[in-house]
């Protein structure tokens, strides 16, 4: 007898189509060997994969089975946090005073260089829990806060340490070129970057994704363009922080390198987004980030209407403090107004796309992984419905139930 | 012996005082039958309260201590929900497009009519769960889903009985104004919420407040005038939703009849703040409504510029689905710019005083109600700081524990 998960007897399965989300009620999944084996109405799953013969068999009745959330936009690794700053913020100092006052991300700079490899793995394990209980079973993690190569490698190194030890998987992305650290020019810190980090990075295999700050005032289209395509050199896909405060040209830019997404996007054009779906760049928005700077959202039609898989993330940082995929789904309803049905399937296989797994991860169908959440919602529609809670009760990483709140 | 609850080594401990939040580092909290015998830092606590001998020990280190959250505006009590109403209006339908298709508050009250007051109680009660767990202690809930005797008094009874079940304390107001049911003029119906509604109510002692939809099209300024009026007569504080769409003079009449507070208060101006604060009524500003609505916020300064004790709210209801009081915070912050500390004070000192209880709920000092929550953060800022996560671990009222998370 093999060993397998059921989950049975849910009010609504959403399993993922290549259109919309294909959805089932009264469904069950089972899951063996990591994988989905059967994903369906229940009567038919339990004739293949009984409940008692099952090794775990979870009653998911009134509730809804979803894809485990991925979540393709995070720099979860630091040391200290900034809640001084946001408060600072709420009481009017702008983001220069805050700047000039040694705060912003040179500050994680300078607490992640100091700390050590042990505590940036305490710190992100920490927070992946609190991804977890969100329902996040995926995670791209970017490095970015220690911008020498003995700091972005230890970044990289704790990054690696937290996916052996936690159930999240985790992607790595390498994004020496996040801010330009004091005393340098610009140029000079693209050399060094390109010169003395990548090779690291690379030849220890510790990387899978290369970003880049793109935008007026950090790292030009062209600066950005020399880094990327080092990058690629190295065997790195790019990926571009992309038109967040002005448009430069970091769309054209990702869909000119073939990159696996371009992020923020919320000054970006119709025609961004055209050439961005012809080069099946996933556009990921990033709702939290708007909701931290009391901002305006990115337009999710504008890149629905030009035919790209949209994907949100959470861009959780110390200055978009959310670990939550759940709350960025009900943001991307509440906030930039998508369906939920649409904010849903963003989080999930839009979300798997533009960390380029686009094999099955983030669909509950036959082989593809089991990774899913047990929501206490009678449908997905629900979820963001319910704006503010928690409505994750249980997550399942490869079949194993890997969070539990009931 | 006497049997006392402490909490102890918390990271930090809010009490609120006259002013501010008064808060103290490294505290304890003791609790003996009901209400708070000792609070201030973990040695001096300790010294009266010994760990050894409590009854109930709940170790806080590293986390804050804080009074229970008071939700001061709810509409909980209902059957049904609108989840389809949602993502109809995210797909573009108008409100009246909605009310149009017999959607709206008057499908609720369809939904409450038809159900038993039973199950109205199992409805309220699992709503209260998602409250408590969230960090709300006390809760205010309207009726206002009936608009006929029998109904409206069904719905305060079930407030009643889940008061009863529930470990959250619940303050029960009377809302037959809050829509005009179909085939009645106005007029007629504020006729006959004081002639035929109000009097069985209060006979019944079944509502502490009276409130009234004071908006233009729906109750003029002198009808709700002639319902708090009468409410009054009754025994029942006045209360009215002023000022959400259009400003129609709400906030003035309840400062002319000493409401206990004015709520929503979007489009209130800065005299209308001087004349609730000269009257010491309340302003109850709801963010979660705004959020739902993808509205504007309130503008919470010109409130504190007055004078005013604010407070914040959930607005709970079937178009404002969010049961948290922590989140109603991050709202406060994120979205209307409050700080955090008062955001905290609004939904706790500022919440208490809009029900009235300006005797000490919502602060944790000598001989007031040891209701309080415990949340996995350093200090009070980081509450708002992480947004959109459940920072609340533990929830005790009257010194016992009714939520436990970890
Ligand atoms: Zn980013
Ligand atoms: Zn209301």
């Amino acid at each position: 007898m093999t060993e397998y998960t059921l989950v049975h007897d849910a009010a609504q399965l959403v399993r993922n189509g290549d259109n919309g989300l294909d959805t089932v009620s009264g469904a069950a999944v089972a899951v063996e060997d990591g994988h989905v084996v059967a994903a369906g109405p229940t009567d038919e799953v339990v004739r293949a994969y009984p409940g008692e013969n099952a090794v775990v068999a979870v009653d998911a009745g009134g509730k809804t089975v979803l894809p485990g959330f991925v979540d393709p936009h995070t720099h979860a690794v630091f040391a200290g946090d900034r809640a001084d700053e946001f408060t600072d913020k709420l009481r009017g100092k702008t983001y220069q005073e805050i700047a000039a006052a040694g705060g912003g991300i040179l500050r994680t700079v300078r607490a992640v260089r100091e700390a050590t490899r042990e505590t940036l793995v305490e710190n992100l394990l920490s927070q992946l829990d609190g991804m977890l209980a969100h329902g996040t079973t995926t995670a791209e993690v970017k490095s970015g806060y220690g911008l020498r190569p003995d700091t972005e490698t230890k970044l990289l190194e704790a990054i690696r340490e937290a996916d052996d030890r936690h159930p999240i998987d985790l992607v790595p992305t390498f994004m020496g070129a996040h801010a330009v650290p004091d005393d340098w020019s610009t140029d000079d810190y693209v050399d060094h970057v390109i010169e003395d980090q990548l090779p690291v990075v690379a030849d220890r295999g510790l990387a899978e994704f290369c970003d880049v700050f793109c935008e007026a005032g950090i790292f030009s289209v062209e600066q950005s363009r020399r880094i990327l395509t080092a990058g690629r050199d190295y065997g790195l896909t790019p990926k571009v922080h992309a038109e967040e405060f002005e448009r430069i040209g970091g769309a054209e830019l990702a869909a000119e390198l073939g990159a696996a997404s371009a992020d923020h996007l919320l000054e970006a054009t119709a025609a961004d987004a055209q050439a961005l779906a012809r080069a099946d760049v996933v556009p990921v928005l990033l709702p939290g980030t708007a909701f931290a700077l009391a901002a305006d959202y990115a337009d999710p039609d504008q890149f629905a209407a030009a035919g790209a898989e949209v994907a949100i993330a959470t861009d959780f940082n110390p200055n978009c403090f959310s670990q939550s995929m759940e709350f960025a789904v009900d943001l991307a309803c509440h906030g930039m107004r998508m369906e939920p049905g649409s904010a849903i399937r963003a989080a999930t296989v839009g979300a798997a796309a533009a960390i380029t797994r686009r094999d099955g991860l983030g669909r509950l169908r036959e082989g593809h992984p089991g990774d899913l959440v047990i929501a206490d919602v009678p449908d997905c529609e629900h979820l963001p419905y319910n704006f503010g809670v928690s409505t994750v009760e249980t997550v399942l990483k490869a079949g194993e139930v890997v969070y539990d709140a009931r």
